[in-house]
Formats: structure tokens, C-alpha cells, sequence
């Protein structure tokens, strides 16, 4: 990906000097896809900064974690006040939030950037989440904003915010990716275990989605990935491994909102998926003695696929609705100011999770800048009670047929939860009082909050066990 | 629970002292609850450490967190190589392995112990799960084998593991404490909303529930939570705000599933239905304006009652299945030596999830040690083959009839790819081998993984796009 990014920043017309450790990378980059090119290849740090006209700017593509303290650690002597170290790799925000304080303390500027679009976005235009000091960030805006993806004449990059802000930004957006992801491989697995579809007829069924409302590159990918047959003769993605990496980003978003108390399921049950998808052998075994159901859908099938672009749309907003609401806690708690707008603008080009709707986004934050969850939005809105009989539908067939749609159905959970002004929780509390005298708030008749004088919710204890029955020990 | 256990441990026939940094508390418990006991109240950490004959046995009951840094590091300058400091808080396991680490370098010792049983379980018997060395372990094993909970004759309490085994258990303990009681709040929910069962016949199906398969505390404490009237006329439970506080166990059990790769789906959907339920505000604006299904359940009664004990049945056998997969890896990871019958015989009395069914997962160690995942053992593998058809039935029922139950169907979920022998990861491996060139394996004909001439999964990469498609980063 450094390569590909250092051909797209000349490309633009940037002079640039690259440095790789094992030095005849740098050699077969330069007499290769370099060749002719204005990149200057070096074969030192020293020679490699010494290329550099102040105030030097640096750009990091390795893996994230200790590799890029190390790099830092390397470069930071050889660097004077001002110049401006920036971090292209996945790293994890509060890492990148230390740095930048540490480098500061030292006069080095520094901004973590989220980069996303794979190896083709990094040559010919990426989505960019840089995160830093304005005065950082000055300093390759001019760069930034030529080498992102363009949309309709903008740049897929903006100032996202202070320190981690880029880095968390991106992370969120791989979480979302994750949810995805795993909606499309739920929306797979039905028609081919439910509605018997074959690769021609899910190849045409994506790319026919890909013109509507879903409209995007996961879409759209997934719609190529139906042509391609192996050379046994049958559809090469049936003969790969059903075993799911990952690289952190989905386990980060996720955690981080465990860690910020904002329910994220969808994304969570993403990541899980990914987690039994690596049983492979366990599932194997597990398969050979345990029976599923039996049964097989009676009904009409293109009803049924036609269910199915209404889940996956309605479960799409539903994953997106719990990934901006995260970055909108954390924008509060770490002080980022985040433009949740701009952020979904600058995902419509470069990126993997580039899609149509995101505008839409957009839009419900241009309406109220304050909305607390995109399912409040007039859009959103209209979109889940269109589609939310189909939804239920699809959930409901799958729990029967036994296909589990675990980013599906828990997106179904997450919405009926939050649209619901009473939830069972009350109940909950009901038990931590009983066995930990925890206390509990209460309603009154209105349902509204008994609060007491001073504004704040009363707190009520009940002595709840009922006379008579044994002491909670002896069981 | 510090006066509580204290209580417990002379009652017992110990002598015990007492020390509080409010030394009130210390005078009013002497006065009070200790008076006429051979419990001896203290003033100072001084006279406290003075009482307390060699080797010094201290627990600490203080919040988990910087406030059991700060008392150890009181107390440290008082104490003598080989005294005994046991934290019996809700500490986070990888702060206990670190303060085992400190303490051993001073030579004091440490015990990290889980208690569970709430206020009552401290007076008179907890579950307890200690980790540390076993020589400090043996230094309490004879009060603790007595202060603890008793079921046939058997102490709830073993030696855990070393360092911080004790905590990690009681942590995962907390996070099977979570998807239970949110399995019951599902069950309230469909009774409920579904069935609009009142107060007396919940409390009445709860009673009976608690004689059969389903019998444990948390059952029984709600069959008695339905008992309670308010003074307004309307059941106690119905009053309470339906905004469910945590204390961050349930979310720490998400966040180690997430790092150690374990799906816990089930309790990380009962964090987040904490988390949704306490935006009550958010929610009460929702409801305004986003309608759900307008259907009504048109079926039999009793059969919907009975399907749904079935269903939490089901669920939470695949709620613990997760929890001990989780105990299991991390045993592996941290070199614990776990022993997971032993485990769940010890959670048979005292704590808040004691069940009757907790011998029958020490039966399913006991025949095989090695069990991957509870669902693999006969005794499971029968009642998820007996109750399967009510447990689909009441997730699709709920699907359909907008009644959230995320822990009851991401359980759903979890057994559906936890059985079969190929997910739809395939198609995830095929995304990311088009975008990011992550490489991908693939199965023979017999479904086996091709592996090379040394044994590895042999690895591949397709140039997946499609000729004549637009470029990746065009749209």
C-alpha cells in the first residue's frame, strides 16, 4: 500500500523520497513501478530525511502497534522543531492520542489518518481521516486533498478532528464495514440455502441491487465475485474456506462501545460471526451430531428475495445508526467536535464502505446536527417502516429454517428496542435490588422519572423477599 | 458486605478485626451488628496491622480500582514477608495478575478472590472463586472452605487458579449473571406484551418454572419480584424505571470474549440491552414516532407459556456454553490449568446464578475434559434437540410481533453457525481478497482444507474484478 500511495502522491505532482528497511524494496520500487517517476529512493534514515527540505513531512505505512513507535523512536533524533510525522496505518486511537502528546513534548508535529480503500484506493484515491493539530494538518492539506478519492469535485478527506479523532473515525468505519459485510453474507446465505439460487442468479441479483438503494462497492464487488468460476468447474467463491480473518478494527469499535456504554450489537455480532466462522473444526464436528430443522420455505421466492433487499437495507441503517451514535459519544467524551456529516460525505468515495446513502446521512445531520440516532431522521424513518414487514418476515423465516443472520436479527432487536418507551429492564433492576440492595429509580403515573427536590431521580430500596421462604443460602 | 462477611468469618469461630478509613463506621458496627462478638474494631492501619498475629491475613472489601491500589499501598509498609493480602472486590483479572507480580517482589502474598452472593451470600455463605499462589491459598483455605456457601456437604469455594484465575472466573460468572437475567426480561416481555399475563399468573409461572429444569435463584427471586404490590395498587416492578444500571463485569466478560476471539454474543447482547435501556429518554422519543406491527398473536396460550420456557432454556445453555468456551481459552491463554467441572459444582450455592442444571455441566467436564463447547455433550445436545421447534417458534413470533429478545435469538444465531459445518464466511474471504488481496484458503471436493507439502493451509489470490468495470475508486 506505501508504494501504491507514493505513486498516487506523485502522480499528483509532489516530488516525494521513500524509505523501506529491507533496502531492496526501495531498489526494485525504483527500478520498477517508480521507474521515471519523481520518487527518490534512499537507503538510510539519514540519507532519507536528509532528502527532505524542512519542514519535513513523513509519512508512516506500517503495521500498526509497535512498528510505528518503533519508526518514530528511529526517526524522531535525526528531525528538527516542526516538522510533521503522520501515521497511514490502522492504529488503534489511544495510541494514537499518546503519540501525538509525546511528539508534541518534543516539537514534532504529528497526525494519525485513517486511509481506506485498499490497494487500489491507495494509487488512485483514497478516503482520508487525518486527525492532528489544525497546524499539522495545514501542512499536507494541499497534499491530502489532491491524493484523496473525489466526489462530485470534493475530496474524500476533511480535518476530522484533535489527536485520535482520524484514527477513531476509521476504526468505526471498519466496524461498520464489518456489518456489512456480514448483512451481505446473511443476505448469501438464504438464497442459497433457502431460495436454492445458483452464482448466476446472485451475481445478477446484486448487480441489479447495486442500481437502487443499495448501491455501493461492497454491492457491487459482490456481484463480480459471482462471475468468477473455478477451474473445477464450479463457483470459486463455494470452494473457499469459510473461515473469516480479521485485524483488529471490528474487536476495537466494538469494545469501544461496551467501554462507552453505546449498543452497537450489530457490529459486535459481526465480529462474532467472524470469531464461529474460525471453529472450523468444532463446527465440523458439532454439524455430524447435532440436527437442525427440517423444514423448507412454501412461499413465493421472489417475494421472499425481494424480503431480503428490505432486510439487509433496514439492517444496514440500523448498524450505520449504532456506528455514528458511538462516534457521536465519543466526539463528546474525548472533546473531537466530530462533523458526523462531513465524516459520511467523506466515506462516498475511496472507501470500501463507499455507498449511495451515505448522503442521506448527510442530510439528517445538515436537518439537526444534534440528532441522537439516525432512525429519528424523516429518511431513515420513511425507509424502516416501508421495509420493516419484509424484515420481520426474513428474521422470521431464517429462525425457523435455521440460518443464522446474527447481524440481521440482532439490528431487528436493537430497533424494536429503541423505538420501545418501556423496555423489560425494569425487571432487572427489580433483581438488583432484591439480591444486591442496588436501589432502583421509579415512574409515576405519567411513566415520566420520580426526581426529588434537587432534580435528581429518587432512589428507592424494597426489603423483597417474601416472608417464610428459606434464606437465600441453603439451595 | 465487608460487615456482612466479617460477621460470617467470626460466626465461624475466627477472631477478626476490623478496620475502616471512617473510623465511625468501625465504632458503629462495634456497637451494633459486631456487638458482644469476638471482633475486634480498629482506629488506625497501625493498630489494625498491630492485632493481627504472623503470617497477617487481610481481605480487603473496597471498590475494584484505584481505591485497592491505594489500601495495598498502605498497608504494604506495615506488613512482614509472607503476610496475605486478599482482594475480594470485582477486580478486573489482568489488575489482580499485576498486583500478584508487585506483591511477590515484595514478598507479600495475594489472593484475588471473586465473592458472590450479595449482601445475603456474605452473611451467610458465598460462592467464592480465589486465585494466587497455592501456598497463600492454603493460609485461608480453612476459613474459607467454612465462611463459604455449602451444597451436600461441599464447600462453594477452590483454589481457582494462580493470580488472576479467581477474578477472570468471577468475571465471567458476573457475564452469565447478565444473559440470564436478560433471558428472564425477555421471557417477562413476551408474557407481557404477547400473552398479557398479569402479575400473579408471572408470579405463579415463575414458581413452577423454579420446580423443574429452569430452578436457580434469579427464577425464584422473580417469581417473589411478582409478589410485591406498590401502594398505588399496580405491581412494584411496573413502577421501577426501566433503566438498568452495570458495573462493568458483563461488559469486561464482552470485551475479553472480543480479544480472546471467543463468540459471547449472548451476554455482550444482554450489556447492550442495558445500554439501550438506559436512554430512556431517546427511546420515549422514538416510540412517538416510529410504529411498530400492528399484529396480534393468535395462537394458543398455554403452548406459546410453554414454548417460551423452552426457550430460555435453550438460551441459556447457549449463554453458558459461551461463558465456559471463554473460561477455556483463557485458561489456555493465561496457563490456568482451569478445571470447569469443579467450576460450575462451586456455583451450585451462594452466588446469584446457582442453578440446579450447574451439576450438569460439571457431568459434561467430568465425561470429557476436553470439551470444546457444552453444546457437544449428550445431556445439552437432548434439550436442544427437545426444545429447538418452541424455541424458533418463539423467536419468530417475537420477530414478527416487534418484542425485542436480543439475548434469546443472537443464542438462536449462535447455535445455528455453531452447527454448521460451513458459514457464509467463504463470501467475507472473497471480499477481502478483492479489495485488500488478503488471500484466501480453499476446501477440497471433500470439504478438507488444501493444505501444502508442510501441513499449512495453502494460500491464494485472484484478481477478482471484472474486465471493462470502472475502476475501483470512480463513483
Amino acid at each position: 500500500m506505501g508504494e501504491n500511495l507514493a505513486l498516487n502522491i506523485e502522480s499528483q505532482g509532489f516530488r516525494i523520497s521513500v524509505f523501506n528497511r529491507t533496502v531492496s524494496k526501495v531498489d526494485d520500487f525504483i527500478a520498477g513501478g517508480a521507474k521515471g517517476k519523481n520518487i527518490v529512493g534512499t537507503h538510510s534514515i539519514k540519507e532519507f530525511i536528509g532528502s527532505l527540505s524542512a519542514p519535513r513531512k513523513i509519512i508512516l505505512m506500517v503495521q500498526a502497534g509497535t512498528a510505528v513507535d518503533a519508526c518514530i523512536n528511529e526517526l524522531t533524533p535525526h528531525l528538527s522543531e516542526g516538522d510533521l510525522i503522520i501515521d497511514g496505518g490502522n492504529s488503534n486511537f489511544q495510541d494514537t492520542i499518546r503519540r501525538n502528546t509525546d511528539l508534541a513534548a518534543k516539537g514534532i508535529r504529528f497526525i494519525g489518518t485513517g486511509i481506506s480503500g485498499g490497494e487500489e484506493g491507495a494509487r488512485y484515491g483514497p478516503a482520508m481521516m487525518p486527525g492532528g493539530d489544525p497546524e499539522a494538518y495545514a501542512l499536507v492539506e494541499p497534499i491530502f486533498t489532491k491524493i484523496a478519492a473525489q466526489v462530485d469535485g470534493t475530496p474524500c478527506v476533511s480535518h476530522i478532528g484533535p489527536d485520535g479523532a482520524g484514527h477513531y473515525v476509521k476504526m468505526v468505519h471498519n466496524g461498520i464495514e464489518y456489518g456489512d459485510m456480514q448483512i451481505i453474507c446473511e443476505a448469501y446465505a438464504l438464497m442459497k440455502h433457502v431460495l436454492g439460487m445458483n452464482a448466476e442468479e446472485m451475481h445478477q441479483t446484486f448487480k441489479k441491487w447495486n442500481e437502487g438503494e443499495l448501491d455501493s462497492y461492497l454491492i457491487e464487488i459482490t456481484a463480480d465475485i459471482f462471475t468468477q468460476t473455478d477451474k473445477s468447474g464450479v463457483p470459486l467463491v463455494e470452494v473457499i474456506l469459510d473461515a473469516a480473518g480479521q485485524k483488529g478494527t471490528g474487536k476495537w469499535t466494538s469494545i469501544s462501545a461496551l467501554d462507552t456504554g453505546i449498543a452497537a450489537p450489530t457490529i459486535a455480532e459481526a465480529v462474532f460471526a467472524r470469531c464461529i466462522s474460525a471453529v472450523k473444526e468444532e463446527r465440523v464436528k458439532a454439524s455430524k451430531i447435532i440436527r437442525g430443522p427440517s423444514g423448507k420455505y412454501e412461499g413465493d421466492k421472489s417475494e421472499l428475495l425481494a424480503a431480503i433487499h428490505d432486510a439487509m437495507y433496514a439492517s444496514k441503517i440500523c448498524s450505520y445508526a449504532q456506528g455514528f451514535a458511538l462516534m457521536r459519544e465519543a466526539s463528546s467524551e474525548y472533546n473531537w467536535d466530530l462533523d458526523l456529516g462531513t465524516i459520511a460525505l467523506g466515506w462516498r468515495g475511496g472507501c470500501i464502505i463507499r455507498a449511495r446513502f451515505l448522503h442521506r446521512i448527510a442530510d439528517a445531520y445538515e436537518n439537526d446536527p444534534n440528532l441522537p440516532n439516525l432512525l429519528l431522521d424523516p429518511y431513515f424513518l420513511e425507509v424502516i417502516e416501508r421495509t420493516q414487514d419484509n424484515w420481520r418476515h426474513v428474521a422470521a423465516i431464517a429462525m425457523q429454517l435455521g440460518i443464522p443472520i446474527p447481524a440481521c436479527s440482532s439490528a431487528l432487536a436493537y430497533f424494536d428496542s429503541y423505538r420501545s418507551a418501556r423496555v423489560s429492564a425494569n425487571l432487572i433492576q427489580a433483581q438488583r435490588d432484591y439480591f444486591g440492595a442496588h436501589t432502583y429509580n421509579r415512574i409515576d403515573a405519567d411513566g415520566k422519572t420520580v426526581v426529588g427536590a434537587d432534580g435528581q431521580p429518587t432512589v428507592f430500596h424494597t426489603e423483597w423477599m417474601v416472608e417464610g421462604r428459606p434464606e437465600v443460602v441453603v439451595d
